[in-house]
């Protein structure tokens, strides 16, 4: 356990590219722990595309981190002080503690108490965590895939896609996954049990790489892309088929780009296209972790993780994992394991 | 009554126009009436615009009208000549007997019999109809709205849009329509009760006219259009807005229309997208207009008839109504009221 703490801070706004030199590292002081408040050793950090929108200036979900702030963050870390009877010394826990290595909390940034022995503590940023969530909710919750049905997923062998695969297999259905580069093709087929996946990267049509891999259509589809792919799947989709919209990574913020117009195949087909956040899911988030813990005691799940080790180099795995370089879920060793 | 019947032909597809030289009008015999069967005698056709969609030959959401062979059209008419004890001389159905004055029926093409003291039998083609419960189903069950909330529709003065705006207001909403030229919306104000309308052929800024209408965004939109009115919507829905795609009239259905793409702001609110088709919903036919009728005995309903006599007119009239020149429900009288 190293005794300095260091925050590493948004120091600037996208324009539009995110890079590195957005963020700037500075060390600070570990904080005091006053009644009702514990200290947070953070070990796990998790990045997550939709940080992209999170420092973006432009009108989004949320009100973008702050300048000067410390970037925000997912997170797993060990109670190493406390003064909140709720949050005992040796306490794992996942929250939002942000891009710091140290970090007070009264409890209202903890999401959830971690059990470090049913799996790994890393998981509760992945296969048990929002990226979990993420696909559990869109998946089940908003596709609601029957039996038999056809499961499409781009961005399939990331910390969400695959999991929507795993997550698909498990309740029946024929997963299909959309990927770059031949390991991560490899990967959906071996490791997540894809029953095909498309390199979008090498297929000189992918409208045609669909069509092999989605003999009966497609009745779901997970989208994290946008642009080509999601044009490419919805020509393909079945009669009442469901569009989960998780993600846009494909296509850029600004300006808003064009593209084939999309209403008139949702209403041949009657079909739904609903896009969805899972932080409007929170108040339910212990029972959804709960049902992916079931699966998961089950033998459903399998996952990558990607690690760059140390604080200090988180914006650089940022900007990687946003241009697609990450393979498996991109996590930050912030400190050591308990 | 006439003694002679008349078909009205389709003789080609839109190349892509609709124009009236694709049908042919020809004199055909009053056909026999075997055991089991009755004949109807036509008194309204109804004229809608997915018309255009039934005669294209691109794949759609049913097979095309075949060349050659009378137009498909939703009817009501009397039985004047029966064989079939469940639709003794007398009865007022509303059926698909197709662009003829005579037809022969055992049942199957009815979808239902008409009680001719309720209300004119020609609101069982408009809001007693397939233009009412087109309404209901993409209104109440697909934006399910609440009471407060906004609700858009585009065509607004139209067989559909006017049915829209006052289903909405029964049910507590703030209705804004938009609409095509000073008399319909003056239509909209003045007949069906919406709280703002806008004339999008008048306006020189539809997004600053919504932003007027519509002060507190948008809940759900009802959308017949497609093309820019959709656009402008689509930037004003707030979240957790619903979309029901009722129609693409504003859009050529080839080739495919590029525009801003929707998916990042359906993620961003949280919104629902979602084509429907009336037709899917037959089996709850009876119950949807039964919840119809109890709205028009409780006066909450207003419609505007445009009428061309004669049905050898009717391509002309279809004509017209595709390009929005009519002025309410598109009927045909093709024969005397009984």
């Amino acid at each position: 356990m190293t005794d300095e703490n260091l925050h590493v801070l948004l120091r600037a706004r996208p324009s539009p590219e995110v890079t590195a030199s957005l963020f700037e590292p500075v060390a600070a002081p570990i904080p005091a722990v006053a009644d009702g408040q514990f200290l947070v050793r953070v070990v796990w950090l998790s990045l997550d595309p939709a940080m992209r929108g999170w420092i973006a200036e432009a009108a989004n979900y949320s009100t973008p981190v702050p300048l000067g702030a410390p970037m925000t963050g997912f997170t797993v870390g060990e109670v190493v002080e406390s003064r909140h009877t709720g949050f005992p010394v040796g306490t794992i826990v996942q929250g939002r503690q942000g891009w710091r290595r140290y970090a007070v909390s009264d409890g209202s940034d903890i999401d959830r108490v971690v059990d470090p022995g049913l799996a790994p503590i890393s998981t509760a940023l992945s296969v048990l965590g929002l990226n979990g969530a993420t696909a559990y909710v869109g998946l089940v919750e908003i596709c609601d895939p029957k039996p038999g049905e056809t499961v499409l997923v781009s961005t399939a062998a990331g910390a969400v896609g695959s999991m929507v695969g795993q997550i698909a297999k498990a309740l029946g259905c024929r997963s299909v996954g959309i990927t770059g580069g031949p390991d991560k093709v490899l990967a959906c087929l071996d490791e997540f049990g894809f029953d095909a996946a498309i390199d979008y990267k090498a297929t000189p049509d992918l409208g045609q790489a669909l069509d092999a891999a989605c003999p009966d259509g497609i009745d779901c589809f997970f989208d994290n892309v946008g642009a080509e792919q999601f044009d490419r799947a919805l020509e393909r989709i079945n009669v009442g088929a469901r569009i989960a919209i998780c993600g846009t990574i494909g296509m850029p913020s600004f300006p808003l780009p064009v593209g084939p117009r999309p209403n008139r195949q949702l209403l041949i087909k009657r079909a739904r296209m609903q896009g969805f956040l899972i932080l409007d899911h929170y108040d339910r988030y212990a029972a959804i972790i709960a049902r992916l813990t079931e699966l998961y005691r089950a033998g459903h799940f399998r996952w990558r993780e990607d690690v760059t080790d140390g604080l200090e180099n988180a914006p650089a795995a940022l900007v990687r994992l946003l241009a697609g370089h990450n393979s498996g879920k991109a996590l930050v060793r912030v400190g050591a394991d308990p």
